[in-house]
This record gives C-alpha cells, sequence and structure tokens, in this order.
C-alpha cells in the first residue's frame, strides 16, 4: 500500500519521474461534482517550476489528460483517474545515481529497498515531480470542499530565517487565503517575499539550497468532524503531509511552542459569540481537539528541508568500490522548492478534509 | 477505523475511563515469540502514575490480563487480546462535564462527534488512560524488535524550556536507550531532571500544568525499510504518534530546524566506516530518506501540550444555558504527563517499526 | 488482517476456544443506538447448542460482558468490545492433535501456518466458537438495521438431501423472517425439519456428521447500496460468510442454477408496481445487480460441510513419526452444525449491510 | 475503496467502457521480476473477442501500455501502471440506456449509486471490459507465481447443461492447466468444447444468450498459506472473483455437493506419501482448511450467468415516464462470456495466491 492511501476517499499514484506518464487514481469522489478544469489547472499551475530563478528550469507542463470518473465535467463517482506526460527529462544527467548516491537524497536507500530495480532517473518513483498528481487529486477535493464553503489555504511563514507574517489563528478568513493563493510567490507580506526570493537567487549563486516553512490553514470546517484515536484530523493530515518528498516536521496549533507554555496559557477558553456559536478565545489547539474539529481554524506549520541537489561537490560512497568519493551533481535543480510546496501541502489537506468530510450526510447531499 | 490501525500489524483499542475495562488486540504478531511478562509489567509501569507528586494520585495498576494469542509465554500467531480493568474510578467528578466542556480537552468536540452519547466520565474513550493498552502493544511489538537487536528509546528533552541533554543522533546506542529507560524521572541529565521536577512541583502548586518535548530514537534499524508516499516511515510513526493525546507536533531529525539551513549543511554526506558499512557523517534526515531508513539512528522530537486539567477556573460555555460560564475542575490531574508519555511514544515507534520490518524475510525468521 | 475486517465498520475477532476468552470489537457504530440486551441474548441463544442431542453438549452459555461503547444500553460511538467467558472446557479430549491431525479440520494447517505454536486446544482461534463474537457482532448490526425496517433472516434449505421450501424470493417479507427465526430448528416447513433433525440424530448415533444448505434472504434493502468492483455487496458479503468455518460455497439470486439458463429465462424483467415502485418480475439476480441493491429481496445459499469431527475412526498421518495412523476423536462434537449456522450467516450479511448503509446519509440520520 | 483492492499487494481499477482508456495500477510487486509482455499480451488475448461468433464482434486489442513500475522488462517495486485505450466503441447503440434500463444490467441500481451521473456508455465502469485491467493485473502476478512453481488454469466446465470433463482434483498438475490453457475455446475435452460452441452460435441465431461454470485450479501452492477468519484463502479469492460482472456463485472443492455428503465420507483422510509428503487422498476441502492451504491442488468453481444484453424484446422501465416499456437492445453482444471468462477468474486467483504469498519469507526471496 505504499503509493495507495485508503480512507474513505481513496488515491492511488504512480509513476516514475522520467517514465512515460505519472498520474493519480482517485475513488469514492461523491458523484455529480461539477470540477471547473480550468481552476484545476490553476492550482496545478502553482506546483510548476517559476521562470524567475528561484525553481529549475525544467519546463513541466503538468498539463493532465483525464481517463476516467470525469464526464461533462461532472463526477461519475466512479474512478477518476488523471494522467501527466513526461516530456522534457534529460535522463543522461542522472546516469552517475546509481554509482554515486546523492546526499539527501533517496537514490541510497531506495537501491536497497528496492534492490537496485527501481528507476533512479530524476529520483524515479521518489521525485518530488510525483507531487503534481497528488496536487491534482487535491485540487480536484479542494473543489468539492470549497463549494460547501470550506477553504483551505497556505504560504510560505519562513525560508532560511526570514519570516512572512502569519495567519490570524481565531480570525483567518476565506478572503486572507484568497489573498495569497495566486501571488506568484505566495507570502501574506510581499516585501518578505521579496526578501526570500533574492535570498533564494543568491543561494542558486552560491550552489546552495535553502529550506522553509509553510504554514496552512483550513477555515468553515465544521465543527465535530474526525475521530479519536488513529483516525484522527492530526493523524489523516499527517500521514499524507510526510508522503510530501522533503517534509521533515508537522506540528498543529501552537506546536512545539507548547513546551514552553503552562497550561493556563496553552487552553483556549470557549464562548459564545454573539451568533450563538461556540468559539474560543485564543487557537492553540489549531483547530482540532481529541482529533476533531472545534470549528476554530484548523492551523498547521509544516517544514521543508533544503533541496538536497546542490551545486557544491559532496561527499558520498562509490557503490560499485563501496570507497569514499566525491560527487558533482549536474542537472537543472530548484534552489528552494518551499513556494511550489504550498500548493501540495494544501492538496494533502484538502484530501484528508473531504475523506472525513464524507461521513457527514449534511455534507455530501 | 477510528480506533482500529491496519498496517502488517493491526491493533484495535478499546475502552473508555470509567468503563469496566479497557484494552487491545494486535493481530498479525509473528508466532512463536517468547514475551516477558514481567518486562511487559516493567514497560507499562513506566506509564503509571507515580507517587512523587509529579503526576496524578489516581492509582492505575494497569495489571493487564491476556486473553489471548499467547500460550506458555509464546505468542501463537492469532490476535492476542490484553485487557486492563478499571477500578480507582471517581465518576462524580466528572458530572458537571457534559454541562461545561472543559478548554484544551475533547469534551465539546467529542459531543459533537457523537452526538451526546459518548461516554464522558474521565474523558470516556479520549482519555489519557487509552494509552496504557497503547503501551501494551508497544512493549509486545517491542520485545520482538529487541530480540533482533532494535532498540526504541525516549527522554524527557524539555519540559517549560528547562532542557536535558539530546542523544547523539550519529552514535546513540542501545546501552544510550538502556541507561534512561528505568529511571523513575526519564532523562539523560538527571540535574536537568531534577529542576524539571521541581517546575512541575512548582506548577502543581499553582494550579498549573507544563507541556514539554520528548525525544525518541531507534538504533539499529536496517537499512531499507519502510516505502515511499504514503506507507513510509515517517507516516507511520506520525499516524501513531498523533493517536497519543496532548502531541501537537512531530519531527524526524532537524525538524522544524531545516527551516534555517542551506543544502550544504543540512544534507549528511554518506562515507564507508571501517568496518565497510555506508554511514552519514551527520543526522539531519534522522534516519529517514524517502520514507526508507537509511541505517543511521532514527530520530524524532515529539511536543506535548500542558495537561489541559488544570486547577484554575477556566471560561467555558454552558451547554445548557448556551451562556459564558466559569469551570472549576475537581478531581485528580497530572501537573505534567511529559515523563509518563515517554512509554507512550516508545510504543508507537515499536508498533510502527516491527509493522514495516515484518515485509523483510529474514527478520522474521 | 486475519482476524480484523475493515470497512466502513471494522470488526475484529480474538480469543482460542480454550483460552480465558473469546471476544469482538466493533469500531465506527453510530452513536446513541439503542441496544436491546435480551434481544441480543436471544440471537447469541440461537447459535448455542441445544439439549436435544442434534448438537454438542457443550454448555455455552455464550454470555457475553460488555466492556465499553454501551452507555445506558446505548451506542457511545466509540468501540463496543464484548467478551465471553470460556468455562466448560476439556482440554485433556484434544490432548493428541498436534500428533495426529484431524481430517477435514484446520489442526494441520494451522501448525504449519503458525510454526506449531497456536492453541490448537478445541481448535483454538480456528474453532467454530469463534463464530460467537461473530452473531454478537451481527446480532448488535441486525438491531440497528431492523430499527430502518431492514431485516435479515435465514434458515436450514436443506440437510443430507432434506430440502426445507425455500423463501418466496421476489415477495419474501420481515413476516416470514420473523416466523422462522426463533424456532427451536430454524426450518419454514416443520414437517421437514423434523426428518431433518431425525436424521441428524440417526447420523449421531452411527458417528456421523451431516451438511447442508442455508437459506438467507434481506429484506427492504433501499435500492442503490454498495458498489462496483470490490466492494459490492456480493464481495462484502462473501468476505464476511468464508469467515464461518465448514462454509464451502455461496451463490446469489439463481446461483449456480444459472448455469443452465438462457438469458431471456434468467433476466428479471423490470415493471413499476402499483405504488410506483420499481420491481422486476422474478429474481434470478438475487437483488444484487453490478454489486448494488435493486430494492429486491437480496437472496443467497451458504453450503455447510459437515462437522469434520466424527465418531468413527479416520486415517491420519502422525506428525512425531510421519507415519499413517488412526485417529479415533474423543470429546463432544455437533453431529450437524447447520442450524446452529444459521444465525452466523445472518450474522455477517448484518455487519456486511449495516457497513454499506453507513455510506447513506438518510439512513444514519 | 469500491474498485481500490488493498490486501499485501494492492489494484487500483480505473475506466469506463466508453471513455479514452481504462487501466489499472498494482502495488507492492516484488522488485527485479522479469515480466514476460509476449506472455501477457497471450494471457490478454484469451480474454478478448474471438472471430468465431461466440463473442461480441467488438474489436477490442486491450493492448495495453505500462506507464510506471516496469524497467528493462523487470518491475521496479515501485507501482506498475498499465493502460489499454478505448477505441473501437460506438457509443450511440446505448443512447437510450438511461431512459430504459437494460434487465440483469446495472443500468438501474448504477443510476441510483450513482444519482444518474455515472457514465452509461457501454456500461461504464460496470462494462465486463473492465475485466481487462483486471487480467492485465492477474496475468502479472502471474508470472511471479509460475517463476515458483505454482501454477493457476482455469477451464469452461459446463455451458448450458453441457460438462466438460473436471480437473482431477488430487492429481492434477501444471501440465493438465498449461494443456487447456491457449486452447481457442478452454475446454479439457474438445468435443464437449464443440458442442457448447454449437450451443452458443445457436443461442446467437435466436437471440439468446447462455451461462455456465468455470473450473479453476491451482497446483504447487505450498501448505501453510492464508489465515483463519477474514484474510484466509477462500475469503481473498471470493473478494476479487465477485469482482467479475455475472459472477452468481462461488464453491471450493466439493462446494455445494457437501450438503448431500455425510462426515466420513466429506472429510479427506491425511497420509504421507512415498517423498514423505502429507497429501489427502481424496479432496473435498478444495486445497484450503481453515483458510489456509493443505498443499492439496486449491480448487474452486464458479458460476457465470447467460450475458444480460440479449437480442429479443424486453419488458423494462421507462425511468422518464415511470410507465411499463419494452426495450430492444442494439448493438454487439457476447451470446457467452465464459469462455472470456476463464482467464478472468484465473487472474482473480493469481492476485489472491501472490498477495498471500508475499507474506512468506523463501517466496519472495
Amino acid at each position: 500500500m505504499a503509493s495507495f492511501w485508503n480512507n474513505r476517499i481513496s488515491i492511488s499514484i504512480f509513476g516514475e519521474s522520467h517514465g512515460p506518464a505519472i498520474g493519480v487514481t482517485i475513488d469514492n469522489l461523491p458523484p455529480g461534482e461539477f470540477i471547473d478544469i480550468e481552476k484545476l489547472h490553476q492550482f496545478m499551475e502553482r506546483r510548476a517550476p517559476k521562470s524567475d530563478g528561484t525553481t529549475t528550469p525544467r519546463k513541466e507542463k503538468d498539463m493532465n489528460q483525464i481517463m476516467s470518473g470525469l464526464m461533462n465535467d461532472r463526477t461519475t463517482g466512479t474512478p477518476l483517474c488523471a494522467f501527466i506526460q513526461n516530456t522534457d527529462t534529460r535522463s543522461k544527467d542522472y546516469s552517475n545515481l546509481m554509482k554515486l548516491p546523492r546526499p539527501g537524497h533517496a537514490d541510497y536507500t531506495g537501491a536497497l529497498r528496492y534492490k537496485g530495480f527501481n528507476d533512479v532517473r530524476g529520483g524515479g518513483h521518489f521525485s518530488g515531480r510525483l507531487t503534481a498528481p497528488l496536487c491534482f487529486a487535491g485540487a480536484v477535493c479542494g473543489q468539492i470542499l470549497e463549494r460547501r464553503g470550506i477553504y483551505v489555504g497556505a504560504h510560505v511563514a519562513e525560508i532560511h530565517g526570514i519570516k512572512d507574517e502569519e495567519f490570524d489563528h481565531v480570525n483567518v478568513t476565506k478572503d486572507d487565503i484568497l489573498a495569497v493563493r495566486y501571488k506568484n510567490f505566495p507570502v501574506i507580506k510581499n516585501a518578505q517575499g521579496k526578501k526570500m526570493q533574492e535570498d533564494i537567487l543568491a543561494a542558486r549563486e552560491g550552489g546552495e539550497s535553502l529550506g522553509g516553512i509553510i504554514e496552512c490553514v483550513a477555515v468553515n470546517v465544521p465543527a465535530g468532524i474526525g475521530s479519536p484515536m488513529f483516525d484522527g484530523l492530526e493523524n489523516t493530515i499527517s500521514q499524507l503531509i510526510f508522503g510530501i518528498p522533503a517534509v521533515k516536521g508537522l506540528e498543529f496549533g501552537a506546536g512545539f511552542e507548547v513546551a514552553k507554555m503552562v497550561g493556563s496559557q496553552n487552553n483556549d477558553s470557549f464562548y459564545v459569540d454573539d451568533r450563538g456559536h461556540v468559539r474560543t478565545v485564543s487557537n492553540n489547539h489549531g483547530g482540532i481537539l481529541g482529533g476533531i474539529s472545534s470549528g476554530m481554524p484548523i492551523t498547521m506549520k509544516v517544514a521543508i528541508k533544503p533541496t538536497a541537489s546542490i551545486g557544491q561537490p559532496q561527499q558520498t560512497v562509490n557503490m560499485s568500490s563501496m570507497t569514499n568519493d566525491t560527487l558533482v551533481i549536474q542537472g537543472r535543480h530548484d534552489p528552494c522548492i518551499v513556494a511550489r510546496a504550498v500548493p501540495c501541502v494544501e492538496a494533502a489537506v484538502n484530501i484528508a478534509l473531504l475523506s472525513h468530510m464524507l461521513d457527514y450526510p449534511h455534507f455530501v447531499e
């Protein structure tokens, strides 16, 4: 079940970076849902490489071909499968990877796991390119959620120590999400984004790469969705989020800050607002209590490591001679994937939320 | 599947804090494994409340009765079910919880999710007490792992800003793990542990509670275990870890620190050691690359929020009158559950690792 | 996942015939469902041995103790776990089973599968006794279904060539089901039942056992429930039905008779009845088309082999000496388990149907 | 999870009969397995329509394009996805299906299940054409099994009352299987096959269709494979077999005949053969005891109903006017699909067996 994920929604992702195609099959989507193909492409476009130097110059059109499950732009309810052709691949760039595993990559571990038979070209099935079908699935789920008023939005919260403003964890709205969504560089404060971009370009010049943090929120999730133990919102979201390569951490609400807090600070007092709704004054719980939504915004942060492929020479092991060796990675690489990972994080959260929502009658009707 | 977890190993946890019993069923354990019942109780004992004031005075004997799956102290291979009787319960302490949901608890979200029918006494199925069967399952899995040389160990890394030393992420050994395991307060540096305990007692005096961080490592996990995408080691571990109430964050290796790093810092160079083994110089990847073990120690940190039940009056909503109200929690509560959560984190990691290891022939033979 | 079954409803069954207890955990039951304990015991009682000589004289009280998931006789929505103590066990009767595997039993295959570590006393986890927790789970699910008008009923359709009348596959009603349910020997025509019982007693005298066929129907299942491919009603029901030891065949609607039919015979014409409902004139499809309910009664037949334990000497292999040997089975055994398997078949169908029904909003509300 | 199947092997099938493509993704295949593409096509060819009048004249090339998971004809271990383009489709033939549901088809139940949004052209996702990707997956699994000596073979055992000889349930070998496999009409006795074919042609002339029975065996399955309860060989096989449209019954070993037998007849005595292997004298148990293989041939029979689409006028309901109406089906249809279902049954058994075999170390190594 490595690349299958089964909850109420099921997802199966296939493909290798330099194979004929990559893609995804989504099962158990509610039937009759209108899917706006244009918006779907816009979502995918946010993950695509940019031409401004902050990402790899590889042209990924990520144009998907839908093979099943959609008729007249509406879901049929049977499996929806989408394909993305791999076109712009230069496999020779990767020819020595099997011999010299790249530090920070899955070349070494993948070879052991698959006894040397896995496709290593471009990272194969481990490639960040496999987040494209994840985004596709998340974009489909997101449209179904948004039709019911639920919006998921993320932004670059930090790159190499440069911080964006955060969402207002108590009062963030759909509009705050949409204000960031289609920015070329998805930050709340453009000035901070500009600093980050400059830092990325500088890193690129130096053959370096940068890591960062993505903040993601979900608004208007009704209270009472989820379950305790192993099928709560955090369990489901985390299982998907750690499917995005380069993710090294995930926290909800106050996250690791709770270690410095006392109970009276951390507890979020309940109150009745003027519309008669139960809310909390603060939102350290990140909208989830006992695995179940509280009705407050769901908030999380995701740590993304610096791209492992860098321009500098690196120490590694020559697997043929089993001696220490030096690797110089050729090929085109992202100096920073944090911005491109923003829609991937949203996609994972969309899938998790739709999957849980399907348990609730009023939602699907 | 809320309280069922299905991987190669399957776990089903049942029970409510103040019901007749709680317990766990474990399926697909390899047959013929000797289970040392005494060691199993020692593991459970680490989760039990202490008499030193740092935990709830509720006496939980956590003595378990094994109903099936074990004969002559060996696993039969068929489902192993263990029961823990609930004895020392004082339900009247919780009588007003349904009316006044406790901030930071699942009283409010649970009532919505289960339409008011869930057992709220002592937190019901949401109670931290349900980590006892999790520990039981983890202790069983741990013995099977340790027989093959794999050890999982955790310690209190931080409470309320007071930090313990960390494990050596590159060179940590089984002995380092065992040196901490049976300490009354599981820290590496006893002096730091003493400070933490004093801080906890002070918090208790003030009707407060404290959060913290647990560091966990797994050593001697062979390289090549796990899978990409949704069934990698991180996905599996995270799905289980977020099943422990009070967990708000999880990071592997350098975790959120990666946001401040450049690629050449974060990448862990490979080299061949003098025994001909491939290792990495540093361990920012936390022993996992592409969801698959690298052979280096697996390292992670888990954020535990301050116990939600505190002695101070708190603002909440009276669900009968739908007006704002003040809650004063009676009953016995832990001023800090971080130390008691240490074996729970180990248990989750044990279960995840054994589940993945079962895919590998040489392991089970 | 051997003894775990996961669909929308999850079931985990544990226990060995002569261990301390057997039981079941059921997850994802809708909360707030009233469970009539008396009716539950009546259901279990139908599976219990009878004192009329047609079954084993072993006294199985099958009195279950509910450990969680039920409060004030209503489901809490969290896992419902029930225990059945094993009391009347005589283990010495089975002492030579490990050496001389019984023909028709799982002694031989179980020993290989579990490397000789499984509990063989009374068949261990393979014992027909493990259908008691299955019945418990089915009885709980059945009460939830019946509250919505859906009834599942079965009867002994044939034993050793003696046939009962069949249900009217087109017009069978809840009343037809209830007319059979609590009979001491569940047949439609009592005269035929009497013949069967006499045949069973004769078989018992001769140290023999008898097989038979159970017919099961489900009425008032709304049209449109189920799915194509691997999660249709037939797939789900069959996966559970083959969990009952001794089942050797399962057919829906016209079943194996279709091999002798032409299309115009087998196809069930649709028509609109006077209440404006779509129905079919005949019911060869057994209420399921494409894995989805048609609104017609769901009909199936289940083949039950003669009890493997018989009084006559049998040829087998002495596993110690690896020579041919003769086995004489001591102990108490059922000359025919068909009647006792009737509630087990109903239980499996109840579980499958409730699991599918939970996908439909109007059902759970 | 309708069209996803998850065991150790995971299968996801997608597509609609008249959509752009149908296909399958297979996960968790062992890496490094050589797949003979030519043999794979031969397997698929057995399911393809014949030009002899016994099947639909629709040309299904069933030529598949492998998108991932295979490199240099060896499995990579990551998901293997194959596509089959839909080319020869004539959608106008099916234009009135939504209005007039065909008796015996899923038109009516599918419309309810998917609220009228499913693709009804050619049966959409319910089409028998979706067994092509199932065959593909089964062919891949079969090659891996055969490399270890395990062979699965089926034949037409009966059509419209005309019976083929059966396999020798005790002594059937790989050679018996191969002797039937590539026959144009897969029967053991060609003379009987000729009679069946003549009967099929006659049925076609009369606008009729015919049903039948398929017998399937698996030889050289090692003893000790499988599990009790819900994950035994019968449970797994049945869940897959009932995914083949038109299957109405499944029996193992003596199947429904057990109803007429006494225990001493039905029990299969164990003995040691001259090579020191434990075998049974007869094989009424069909090679499976307690869900686990006994080492004897696994034997089963599958009932296939007459093709629902027939040339004769049929009564149905006009769903627009909700009045009774008459349907005359145009288009090309199979007078008998039994022979084409033979490789589908093999495919299902191949998938089930490989999935179980992966639990056993010596098998994958």
